[in-house]
């Protein structure tokens, strides 16, 4: 219950480090003396250092949080992650799992014997259980799924059922639940007949005689009030309560804007099934946002840093393939103008400049449509407002970029009509450019498909190729040979 | 204290949006009708629907979470963001401010009179108005400050010192105190004889005669053990805590590492002077990466999508102008080489492909260096493990995808040696772009320098001009007309 942790983390990865280093060094040169004069001695002195050394991590490392080993693990190279990681699982490698990050967790679970992830898995109950789910071997959290009884049985089979992203995946099981009727004191003497609270309760969830929920008390209601009044006096009655199939991105921003601690989670009937907390909903913006970031730039899923090299490579080649295939497509939209350029070699030259800045002003308008999109700010009364400020700026950004362009292509070839041949493209590039950056995102979220995936690729691969046949295809009609 | 709020933000959207849309509708038929027979009495008219609309817009909005109407404002068109501005002002403006986007509450406030502002103002205590120091006109605040008691003002100048992303910057005033030596039945009448609680305290901190934090009490073990014992005896003595200096990100993995919900920063000889909660470190943290995504698209700051197009220009164009830089310069390495290209015109259509696939991978090493580093995962004993696995990657990558590009153009131009050249070429670029990717982020880290703003856009515009350089420059020396 009490944080009993350390914070800082850097110090904490030294430390584990140090003794790893340790150890290390001293086996080599145990090494080297047996190389000398190698004998059964020397192996003995070696699992003396080296037991010796084990003792010393082992030291170290129960005095840290589990979040934080597994904050160490994730720092180490794949060899010590496992030392570390063996040493841990029979006391707490459940809590430690839990922490993990989702491709370390993974790859752990792949290097660990049968019987040692049995030993695991039972250090954990229902509700830890549900968030490995996905992770974990089919046969093995079967066999450990039949061991559980009737009431966490129930609760992992529904949670199972829960989407991915849903309030019902983040839930937890552990809430108070309290009768309206009761008085504080009732309350009062039932919590302390409890051995632990619920963490991050800031509020018990009240319900009436049918078990719907009526209200929430909070602590403070509990603790500042006449022990004699009822719960139903003091509890307050509007409360923010989500239901499990809801999106869990729905749940962050209710958070967010009412600054919650946790809130009940209730079924169609109104009857609390689980509890939503903080400590959930702050991990699910950081994992949302940060996978936002690397998917933009072309990273699969979270990339474990000490991965081995074949893990990152196909990690990374979907996208690399997929943005192979747009530029194999521009190349052939310029080949179609390979006379125009062997006649006007400065396009060559000049080319990339339009399709480039094409590319960032519509990834621009992409990326606040996608993002605008994402927190519900856009819908239909207000797209209109938005189509026609971006497409206004995006002719303002024509003529300005477009003019700038035009003089440093008169500047360098002292042609007049390239320069206007150049400045026309900017306009209608960046003005395309617009019209997709809106049109893509608008049209995958019309098409209820996650805006935020493929939009940014496709926008930039058609405005890749559409500034160059724009360009090129000018050229080719006004420029005289 | 309790949470009384509604949560289905598009359902409070609509409302308000209809109140908005019944008013002009009536008044739109209001003015036709004034258009046929023109007088005073269409003026009354006019008049009357119009309040009547108010009072209906009042009643909608004077339900709503002061959350909520932010939320509203930053969905609606200027106007009619100022119309619910101003019928909100001088009940709850101040709230209202404190939860609005920088970008849309800088609008609000440049377009609201002097003497509101001022009203607005007088309804913020000293913790809520350091946090909108930055966006308050200079004058207006001090005179805000200059009414300010002694403890307020100190709080709000020690305030105006922190760093704008530092742990002092979001550090609220409102924390209580008790001694170590008081037993809980003290405490629990201290905490009664005070008519609120802080928000969002999950304990409370124990100081000890000298003043010095010695511990923190939660208010499960205030609850759970028995009123005759001493704080000393039940407080956890272990605490997670802060400095006010300290970056808040570092504040904000702790909140996440080890679920805190509440927290002291302490000053130099272990002194309480604020604390920390999960609501500022979620709206930090969504803030923070927000930031990263969209500055990394080139946009500078948050945008409000309503903002007029002149200030969206603004924001964009710094990047847009730098992007160009690097275009330009991209630009000329390929002037260097038109000799060849007039020769090959070939070369032109496919030079695209390995400057794009260059800057892809390079980017893709880059957004993981930036990523591990802001998570404090790479130091200088795991650096060179990082170096070496991103490196065989890109030569691995070369080697597959110069293959797959040798191919393509060999299938289109029947050409060995243009397929060998740009094969070379591939493998070369990606090489260089992974050093780039690994070298630019580290070294701006190293000069302590945010790797997340400017790393990205240095490594598209080396690898795009190395990508040309070394793809035309092998063409020049191997290829013979």
């Amino acid at each position: 219950m009490n944080t009993t942790t350390r914070k800082h983390s850097k110090h904490i990865l030294e430390l584990v480090k140090e003794q790893l280093r340790k150890g290390q060094l001293v086996e080599s040169l145990v090494e080297q003396q047996a190389g000398q004069q190698a004998g059964p001695r020397q192996d003995v002195v070696r699992q003396l250092v080296h037991r010796q050394q084990l003792t010393h991590l082992d030291k170290v490392l129960k005095q840290l949080h589990p979040a934080d080993v597994a904050w160490v693990m994730e720092n180490l190279s794949q060899e010590d992650r496992l030392l570390v990681w063996h040493m841990q699982l029979g006391t707490r490698g459940g809590v430690i799992l839990l922490e993990l990050s989702d491709s370390v967790a993974e790859q752990i679970i792949e290097d660990t014997a049968q019987s040692d992830l049995q030993k695991v898995l039972l250090q954990l109950d229902a509700e830890d259980l549900s968030y490995l789910t996905d992770l974990l071997p089919e046969a093995l959290l079967q066999q450990r799924l039949d061991a559980l009884t009737g009431e966490d049985k129930a609760w992992i089979n529904q949670s199972l059922e829960y989407g991915e992203d849903s309030v019902g995946a983040l839930m937890g099981k552990d809430m108070v639940l309290i009768r309206e009727e009761s008085t504080l004191k009732e309350v009062l003497r039932k919590l302390r007949s409890q051995q632990e609270l619920p963490e991050q309760s800031d509020k018990f969830f009240v319900v009436d005689r049918r078990g719907h929920l009526s209200g929430v008390l909070t602590w403070q209601s509990l603790l500042l009030n006449q022990p004699k009044q009822r719960v139903s006096e003091v509890m307050a009655r509007e409360v923010v309560t989500f239901n499990a199939d809801e999106e869990a991105s729905n749940a962050a921003r209710a958070f967010e804007r009412y600054d919650l601690v946790s809130a009940p989670v209730v079924n169609s009937r109104g009857r609390p099934i689980g509890r939503l907390t903080v400590d959930e909903v702050i991990d699910f913006v950081r994992d949302d946002i940060s996978e936002d970031a690397l998917n933009s730039a072309g990273i699969k899923s979270e990339e474990d840093l000490f991965a081995p090299v074949w893990h990152s490579a196909r990690n990374r080649w979907l996208w690399l393939s997929l943005s192979l295939l747009t530029v194999f497509v521009a190349s052939r939209v310029i080949g179609l103008f390979e006379a125009t350029i062997a006649q006007f070699v400065a396009l060559a030259a000049l080319m990339p400049i339009v399709a480039a800045i094409g590319g960032n002003t519509g990834n621009q308008t992409t990326t606040l449509v996608v993002r605008g999109l994402a927190l519900s700010q856009i819908d239909s009364s207000n797209v209109k407002h938005l189509v026609r400020k971006e497409l206004l700026l995006s002719i303002l950004n024509g003529v300005v970029w477009g003019s700038v362009v035009g003089l440093f292509a008169y500047l360098f070839y002292f042609d007049l009509i390239l320069s206007g041949v150049i400045s026309l493209a900017m306009v209608l590039t960046l003005f395309l450019a617009a019209v997709l950056g809106l049109a893509i995102p608008l049209t995958l979220q019309a098409m209820d498909r996650d805006p935020a995936l493929g939009a940014g690729v496709l926008v930039t691969a058609l405005t890749d190729s559409l500034g160059f046949f724009i360009f090129l295809g000018l050229a080719a009609i006004f420029m005289q040979p």
